[in-house]
């Protein structure tokens, strides 16, 4: 470690005369304006070089006002005037103490978006979080996807309540009605999970091929989810897990939605009722003040404004696991409480609906989770599932949650298609969509778990296709 | 696994018989109307049991109402008669997809806050992070604190240049300027880790006790950034890094913000030309659209709008590094390039400003933290320093990231001291204040990374207090 870093001493050790102040004399070019310039007659040389690197093939577009900014720009030609930008000279706004801070203006277009026509009505519908656009694996809750069946809610708090009782008086001892108060105060956890709507990529079932990923695939977020163990719940309750096998977890909007979670996955303490998503409180969207959350499986199980939870000794049935969320297969056969999200990955760049401006390298990068567990490897494709190479897993890879994968790749200006195959740690292979079909036929909208191809055409732009 | 989350078969043994649908008989308390009923009935004595129970201190003040609310409320006391909340029956709000998601109404007070006085004008200022809000350890972007100079921008991406070069021609052979597109189509990495001011803290070096975390603690938050190694840039630009041991990092808002980072910092790939936070671009507020992520290091080093990055054979001593962040030490001496940010950590729940409103448990939870790697461990006193107990660690413990730790604690009403301590993976342990200061007198504004200490009064209202 240099002096710039020298580690201090523990608190046993603290020592008065290690680290006295110094003098350093000052670099020649420390004043900015002439170090701008400098660099300013240096860069012109450097553009060049950098201009012809496997780097920089993006960089024609740009090269004719890149010298103007970056050094700042000259008045007729003359390097010693400059015209700084207002933002390098003025003063800018004050600290943000009033209200929630708010992305770029110029980010305005990254934003959930409806699929024009998917529902009947915007309360039962969906808006898709923009997976092109977003970095590494958390998602913002601003653009966290949402799916209502009746619209959303912003509940008082003060005035929800969360009931644990038994279809069965031996079921559950001693029911409970808590506060949402009482409940964070009760030992909670935080965990990175993925959430998924069992829908998700539903429309390329029937061989419609939507045009982004954000539309293929963006029912599918990633926060940091905090909340008790429902297990912590069923035990203050007295609830007997021999006989109650089964839970049923009611939500309090208008669209009565209930689902049968099964006690097994409650049992190791992986599903909670959670009250804050990536470290605030859950957004109304997505069920404030309180919503289930159950790893690795399907949305629709994560219920929303969660007002209770009973105890049953069989599953129940509800309209929500019998007249929705039912895999339709060949022959009128049905798969029925198909919970589990299997292994999945898709290419987030490139995706359908973006253009390569030029050949030359590209960081093909995306999205990989399952929910079985951790995702051991993605193989990524660019000539539709011929040749595959390993991508880079982006840590921490954790359970059940989202991991990024990226590659390396210099296009050549040729017709590409663009694949990626995960690999979870059961040892599970993600399908390709021929795979899939000829098992489960077309008829299904859920739990399409296929390899994606993106189409890179000639001219740069990415097209959806599915192969024969 | 129960028939509910039976395993599908990998895509070499998919099988069409494996999943049939069946039919499952509707539990007799399926409809939600008579399911609420007879829980309500159930609920009225599993209330009162709850009551008595260890967890249920809090529960007396809602009592009153919980039936009201969690089962639906009754006419006239009979109880086949409901009467359900709007949001229960009604029609919610439709998606949204228009603009950007914000937190409930009901959260608005969650929001950061300015110190009034601490600064003359709120362009050179704070806004401080509400930390005894958060759970785990993602800092929303809307509640990141801030620190501007001179105050913030909304710099147009299209427009901004980052440029490498040195302060000799030796140092970088291939000066480079490139516009944001560039930098987002090389090699990527997203890491989860702190940021926190170098005079986070500050006012209790001179026994000023500020009230709350937020004041005390609030320059701090976490997020996933994503970025470009800065080696990456520098080994493009053809950087001798044999030489060129520190980099000059600068900023292009009218601060003129100007920061050494040396040379080994950044060889092994920590520092990042960051341009993502939690998923998305980075806030205005915090470097739009490109930053410095200096992980480990005082915040000012991250530098914000960051517009160059020039390599130098010495450190460039700028008024950044001069004037400010200096350690006014005893004796007329200061510390200077203390750019680390040691191990510290500090209690949430309880924490100064809130208010316990009766007995019983509570889990005692917070965040610790270290500029040096990992957090080992945090110990917990309730009496002031004399016995410590072991904390739990919440996973993903990470390098140089917030680790929220919790320890559970039946509160029996008396007066208490509540503190934590945490130690690093470098064995380095949390000092106290009273060892802090008799190394560092209490002249400086920097670097306090003492023990703190919330005094619980008998009345439930927690203080904040330095004990002697």
């Amino acid at each position: 470690m240099s002096d710039l870093t020298r580690p201090v001493a523990v608190p046993d050790q603290l020592d008065s005369s290690s680290p006295p102040g110094r003098l350093i004399k000052a670099p020649e070019n420390f004043l900015d304006r002439e170090g701008l310039v400098n660099a300013a007659k240096q860069n012109g040389n450097g553009r060049r070089s950098f201009m012809r690197s496997a780097f920089a093939a993006a960089a024609a577009a740009t090269a004719a006002t890149a010298n103007a900014s970056a050094a700042p720009a000259t008045a007729q030609g003359d390097p010693n005037i400059l015209t700084l930008p207002a933002h390098s000279t003025g003063l800018g706004q004050p600290v943000v103490t009033d209200g929630y801070g708010m992305p770029s203006k110029w980010e305005a277009a990254v934003q959930r978006r409806q699929s024009p026509g998917l529902t009947q009505t915007a309360q039962a519908s969906v808006s898709f979080a923009p997976l092109q656009s977003l970095f590494g694996i958390v998602t913002p809750n601003g653009l966290h996807f949402e799916r209502h069946h009746q619209g959303w809610w912003d509940i008082d708090p003060s005035q929800h309540r969360l009931m644990i009782n038994g279809s069965d008086p031996r079921l559950v001892k001693k029911p409970l009605v808590l506060t949402v108060d009482e409940l964070m105060r009760l030992p909670a956890v935080s965990r990175f999970h993925f959430i998924e709507c069992g829908a998700n990529t539903g429309m390329e079932w029937g061989n419609v091929a939507v045009p982004t990923c954000q539309y293929t695939h963006g029912m599918l977020s990633c926060c940091e989810f905090t909340g008790v163990p429902l297990k912590t719940l069923l035990d203050m309750a007295g609830s007997n897990t021999r006989l109650g096998r089964y839970v049923l977890a009611e939500g309090a909007d208008g669209s009565s939605m209930t689902r049968t979670v099964p006690m097994e996955l409650i049992e190791n303490g992986e599903v909670l009722v959670a009250y804050g998503q990536n470290g605030e409180m859950l957004r109304p969207e997505n069920g404030y003040p309180l919503r289930l959350v159950v790893p690795g499986v399907q949305g629709v199980s994560w219920v929303k404004y969660l007002r209770r939870i009973e105890v049953g000794d069989q599953p129940y049935g509800t309209k929500d696991e019998t007249l929705h969320y039912v895999d339709l297969m060949p022959g009128g056969l049905q798969r029925q409480y198909t919970s589990v999200q299997e292994c999945k990955s898709v290419v987030t760049t490139p995706s359908g609906g973006q253009v390569l401006l030029d050949r030359g390298f590209y960081s093909i990068n995306g999205l990989a989770w399952s929910g079985r567990g951790k995702v051991a490897k993605v193989d990524v494709s660019v000539d539709g599932g011929r040749n595959w190479r390993r991508a880079r897993l982006q840590g921490p890879v954790l359970d059940k949650c989202l991991t990024r994968f990226s590659l390396d790749w210099v296009w050549d200006g040729q017709p590409a298609l663009v694949q990626s195959r995960a690999t979870d740690s059961t040892g599970y292979v993600q399908p390709t969509m021929r795979q899939l079909r000829a098992v489960r036929g077309s008829r299904s909208i859920y739990h399409n778990n296929a390899v994606q191809t993106w189409h890179v055409q000639a001219n740069g732009e990415v097209a959806n296709v599915q192969l024969a």
